[in-house]
């Protein structure tokens, strides 16, 4: 599984980490199996892992007063998945993170991560770039979340997630988009009638 | 003004940044005295600057197909603001930034910025620091805009940043939260008299 860490780190970096560098990140980071429907994190619990997804598919989520969940991120391979305040700032986190599909992930820990970040120049750097990406997919969402119309914030998901549609059942769909599944189901059919390929 | 910048870095890392590394950040960035309702960027230009707000304030906000704004991102004093997406990939930015208060900046392009995280290894850290942060921040706002009532949010904002609610107009807040003015005036004032300090 380290190897697609490693592909994943010289992809992201357009370097090739070095052997010696890349022994403590493959010290630092543990695999593990999850099966679908298992939890990596529980509300309420302070998130002691960072994953990194190598297959499969996991989703982040809160649930509200009212018991509605709300999905926050869908982490698929070549994604990493945390609740970063509660990694960081060792607070009790907010959300579940489950298995949707089974998974084989890599996962390290805060003490690790700040040892890796330390001792290679290439994971900070690849930290860096990451960051940056995911900065601009969380503005990206803000903007859709203030701006677009329901059918805006559908096409908009369609357009940047393609695979989402094949992969997760709508009424996750729904929830990623702050929409209700009957919203999303009518514009969904609404877009299909336009002939849009889902 | 680069004084307050080192400052920054120093507080952000909890290290000392030395003179023949800063002096790489100092040529880096440059300058910029704005007057209030200046613009840095216009919709539809590429941004051409990353800047760091050492006084005043600004926005960044889009305007939709009905003519409405939306303001993703509040700059202030310690503050970063850009348009990533645009700024690195060099696409034309849907986003205005206007400065709200007479603002000093320290300005860097996208070139100075790749140079300046090549050569200091401080200024690297304190970015990988910095968008921890912010991607914490984004992931609450995109949590609070899932699943949070109209007055959750308002009172959201007002814990996490009540130095808004002196500096910024309700109608700003306002679009800040995704909410009408009508909305934000009507729980302001039911939060007013619940005796909530605004």
């Amino acid at each position: 599984m380290h190897d697609v860490l490693r592909k994943f780190i010289n992809e992201i970096t357009t370097g090739i980490i070095a052997d010696d560098e890349f022994v403590h990140i493959e010290k630092g980071f543990f695999p593990k199996l999850m099966k679908r429907r298992q939890f990596l994190l529980h509300e309420g619990a302070v998130c002691k892992y960072m994953a990194f997804v190598v297959k499969g598919a996991l989703r982040q989520y809160s649930i509200d007063e009212r018991g509605n969940e709300h999905i926050v991120h869908f982490g698929i391979e070549g994604c990493w998945i945390t609740d970063r305040e509660s990694l960081l700032m060792l607070r009790p986190s907010k959300y579940n993170i489950d298995a949707l599909e089974d998974c084989e992930l890599l996962l390290t820990t805060k003490e690790q991560l700040s040892l890796i970040t330390d001792l290679s120049l290439q994971f900070l750097k690849m930290s860096h770039i990451l960051d940056s990406q995911h900065s601009i997919s969380f503005q990206n969402r803000i903007q859709a979340s203030l701006s677009y119309t329901a059918e805006e914030k559908v096409m908009d998901l369609m357009i940047r997630y393609p695979s989402f549609f094949n992969r997760f059942p709508q009424s996750m769909l729904a929830s990623y988009l702050g929409l209700s599944p009957e919203t999303f189901s009518r514009i969904r059919k609404k877009l299909l009638t336009k002939q849009y390929a889902f």
